[in-house]
Order: C-alpha cells, then structure tokens, then sequence
C-alpha cells in the first residue's frame, strides 16, 4: 500500500544570492537532492526576486512528490534580516528589498513552516552538521569572500544576539586609522582589508606606488589591474613573486590579528574558513595560523584550535538553508 | 519546633582579590547578608593564601549556622582559570599558584558544592540578576580597572567557550601598530590602552612630550607623574585640563573602537561597564557611545543599547560568587 512511504521527511533549502538562487532538497540526514539554480534577475526589482523564489520552490515541491513531505522550507538570504521575524531588512546585493517579510510570504503562499536565516550564519550552521566542524559545539565560521561574513555558533546553535544581527565579525575594525573605508561606513574593518575586493584594492595601490617593479600581477592582467583577482595574488605569491607575497601576507595578518581577538572573546572549539578567496589554501592558512598566536591571550591553547579549510563549497547555502529545520538547531 | 525552619536557604560567596578576600552569605533572592574580609596574603604563597579562604568559609559558615543552611560555596578568582574543573591556572596576581583545583579542595575540606569562575564573568553574571542589566539575556560586562576584564553573557548565563576562557575582551588588540605592550604579551590590547595603567601610561607619556604645557595633571602629582591616577584625569579633565582631556578622548575612542566590534559580533542586549575607572563617569560614557556607532556596522540598533555603568560596586565579586549557585545560571 502507498501508505507506508513516511511523509515530511525533506527540507526545502533555498540560498538567494545576489545573481542567483539556488534550491534542493535535503534528507533529515542530510543528504542533498535535486539541486536547481535560477536567475535572481535582481536588477529588475523585489517583485521579480521575489516570483523567482517563488518558482523555484514550486519546482522542489513537485520533485519532493508535494508538500506533504516536506518539513519546512529553510532561506538563506543576504544579511541584515532578522531570523526571529523572518523579515530581510536591506540587503545591498538586492536592491528594492526594505523589510520584506519574505518568511510569511513563503509560509503563506506554500501553506508550510518557512525559516529565514543569514547566509553566513546559515553556512557556519552547515559546517557544524555537515561539515569541517561537525561534532563541535562552539565553532567561529568565516566566508573570505567579496565581503567577510561570519557566524558564532554556540552549543551547536546560531548565536543571534538581541535584533538577529549578531556575527557581524566581518565589520570588527582591525585597523581604527586605515585609509581603506569599508562598504558599512567605518573604517578598516576586516572586510575592507581582506575580502577579496580589499586585497585587490591594497595589491592595486602597492603596484601603483612601485610602479618600476615588476610583478607576474601585472601580465597577468594584461596592465589592467582593474582585472585583478584575489586567485591571481594567491598564484603569483606561489610563483614567488615580491608584491604578491606582501599582499598575501599583510591579508594573512590582518586576519590573524582579528582571529586573536575572536579568539580571546569566543575561545571557541574550531575556526573554520570558506569562500572564494579561502580557496588560496596553504599559504594563507599557514600564515594565518602563525599570526594569530601572536594576539591572543590564552596562547597555550592555540596549537589545539583547528583553523581548517570549510568543506562545504558550491552548496554551503543550500545546506545551510535546509539546516534550520534540523532538529536542536534552532 | 526547630524543624520549621528551611534548611540549604543561603549560598556562600567568595571573592578572591591580589590584596584581599572578600566573602559574604547571600539568600537565594540575592540579599547579601553577612560581608566580611581577610587579607590574601598572596606574597606569603599559595598555602598561606589558601589558608585564609578556608579562614573566611569556616567563620562564614558559623555564622549561617551551619553546613546544612548552605547549598554551594561560589568563589570568584582572578584567571585564567578552568570554570569546568574548578581548577586556577596561573594568575598573575597569585604567585605561587599553579593548577590550583580550587573547587575540590573546598569541597572535599567542607563537604558541600563548589564552583570557581572567573572574576569578570562572575560580576557580570551577578549585574544580570541583580545589578544594571537585571532581566537581560545576553549582557557585555566590561571591568575597567588595573585590567580591563569582561563577561560575556548569553541567555543569562556566562558563555564560557570550550577551554573556559572565554571573554577575554581586555585582550582584543584595537591598535596593533601600538607602541604599548600589553602584559598579555601582545601589544596595543584594549587592556593596555585603556586600563587604569594604561590610561596614566599614556599620559605620562604626553606630559613629557609637552613639557612646556602647564597641565593641573602636574600640580595634582606634585610633579612625581608617577602618582598618577585615572581618577585624577577624570578630574583634570572636568576642569577642561586640556591634557587630561586628549587621554580620557583617546580613552574613550578606543573603547569605544572596541565595543564596536564587540556590537557587531555580540549584538547585545546591554553593555554594562564597572570597574574603578568606569567612576570618572558621564564625561567617559557620552565619548563612549558617541564613538560606538561610527566602528560598528547595524548602527540603527545602537541608540537603543544602553552602555551603562554598573550597579553593583563593593561587592560585586561576593554577589557573582555567590550567582553561580543560583537556579537556571550555569
């Protein structure tokens, strides 16, 4: 009899990103299924985003035999938004959205529960399930990035703070006097000098001030350094090349120093580094680990803090979505 | 009869200082009843010193009337110590102590429960029940003293990491070009910025630079700088002393720097500073949280976070040493 197949036994996981959303559907064991991606087509508004959504979670429901098997449909969208309410503030990547009460639109318009979750916290979440840090409770995760974001999660739940904005570690000031302004308004926060856009930015000025020294930077973008990427500074520092190591290595330093102090406050039990630009590997982690040390207090317990590579990569959003209703998470 | 009465109805609370040790009995209502003092002894070693605690809990229990009037023995220390197994590492203002298990030995010499927790977590526990934060949920508790300590409150209860040493904000390094070592071993901490010490540091510091410049800071130390105080500078500075005015600035700026970053991460409910220099007061709390929101990024929820002074002054140590036995704390 049909009768013996067990319903609700899928999430629905839905990652909006600026360019593009992706979905799937996750076992409560947390396998990943039926992955799809559709444009966000943000350039022409909420309403747009919003009806994208809106298909691609239709899609799911149908490959998921109907909602009657799915638990819950789990976001992950652009911060700020507040995971209490479900309501996503202002993100800069999706213009047009103030106050988009995007949990309720969801939960009514599928008749089924809908969590909205912080990407970063939501992929920090993941890495605890599914991931580099599965099995710990206190875990730091970082996502080096075109922004920095990060999640605290605490007794293997995200830790939100009183308004849902908390992990906001990405805008911690490590340097009060830089001349590098960060996209939030202040002043040499972390974001500004090691994101993606930060290295580069800093790697364009230091090649500019040298403008007699060669560097592999410069044919690689063909003396347009408007081309530079972080994965093109990461290359040129293996090859050994004098500008790119120094950039590699001041970015290595920032964040060690930012990762000391995280350190001091969350002594937590595994520090765990995704996106793009973590994908540079060794070198940046290597220098990363030999920094931190150096601006923490409690340094005898750094040599048993793992600062690992995350493991989750393309679908970190998708499971992070989905994670929100996996039970003791939340 | 004399069966009547309740028994197990008070806890004892013990605070252990670098000069003196300071215990007291408070009801489970958090009533203090009961304070009395012993030196520490601490420069006569660790047995002398321990000596006097057992001293102190001995005459403290008389006076509850009995063992069997008492539910726990909390004792608040100087870190870095291990709050899970009781156990003081190394504190610097107890020579002598090494790996000290604390808690067993109090509970196996007086047959009751016995909890050891870090000064500033313990305080800021203790302003949570019964001080300034009393009815919040997750609280930043910053002494600012000869050390600027911190507490991190989450969901009422002191969020510890995985080692025990979590909340080690003094040790967030705000300016680490600084050419100010912090006794951590690390340079440009909060703690060696805007601490007691560090505060007359740099102004010592500026007084010689400008030694031309008449300051109330030199008729105040009778030209010994070395007399120095940040009570002085708050004072000076109230009497538009325009030396005393650029430290308690910069002091101010730099806190408030760091409790940007502590916001973006923490997102808290309340951030409640105590300690000997947090009593220059107003002139300090109004640069304060005038300089909060330009280093922190949600800063639409910073005018409605009060950055408040602490309520519970004296005993402040006795009534967090005493909270660690307190219903739903730990």
């Amino acid at each position: 009899m049909a009768k013996t197949r067990k319903p609700r036994q899928l999430i629905l996981g839905v990652d909006i990103g600026g360019t593009k959303i992706a979905g799937g559907l996750v076992t409560l064991k947390g396998r990943l299924n039926e992955c799809m991606v559709v444009p966000t087509l943000a350039q022409k508004g909420r309403d747009v985003s919003l009806g994208q959504i809106y298909v691609l979670i239709g899609r799911l429901l149908r490959l998921a035999g109907g909602k009657e098997n799915v638990c819950g449909i789990g976001i992950c969208s652009p911060g700020p938004l507040n995971p209490a309410t479900g309501i996503v503030l202002n993100p800069p990547n999706l213009p047009g959205w103030h106050n988009v009460p995007l949990a309720a639109l969801v939960r009514k318009r599928f008749g089924l529960p809908a969590l909205v979750e912080n990407d970063a916290n939501a992929a920090g979440l993941a890495e605890v399930l599914f991931g580099a840090a599965a099995g710990c409770r206190h875990v730091f995760y970082v996502t080096l990035s075109t922004g920095i974001g990060t999640g605290i999660i605490v007794d293997g739940k995200i830790y939100h703070g009183k308004n849902g904005v908390a992990g906001e570690g990405g805008h911690v000031v490590v340097d009060h006097r830089s001349p590098y302004l960060c996209g939030c308004g202040s002043r040499g926060c972390i974001e500004a000098l090691a994101s993606g856009p930060g290295m580069t930015r800093r790697a364009r000025v230091l090649l500019e001030q040298q403008h007699g020294a060669p560097s592999l930077l410069r044919s690689m973008t063909v003396g347009d350094l408007t081309r530079l990427t972080p994965k093109m500074i990461g290359e040129a520092a293996k090859r050994r090349d004098a500008i790119a190591r120094v950039i590699l290595d001041e970015t290595a330093y920032y964040l060690g120093v930012w990762l000391g102090g995280v350190i001091s406050m969350l002594d937590p039990e595994m520090i765990v580094i995704g996106g793009g630009v973590s994908q540079i590997g060794k070198p940046l982690f290597d220098k990363i680990r030999a920094t931190v040390p150096i601006f923490t207090i409690n340094r005898q317990f750094v040599p048993e803090l793992p600062i690992v590579p995350a493991k989750l990569r393309t679908n970190v959003g998708v499971y992070g979505a989905a994670s929100l209703f996996l039970p003791g998470t939340m």
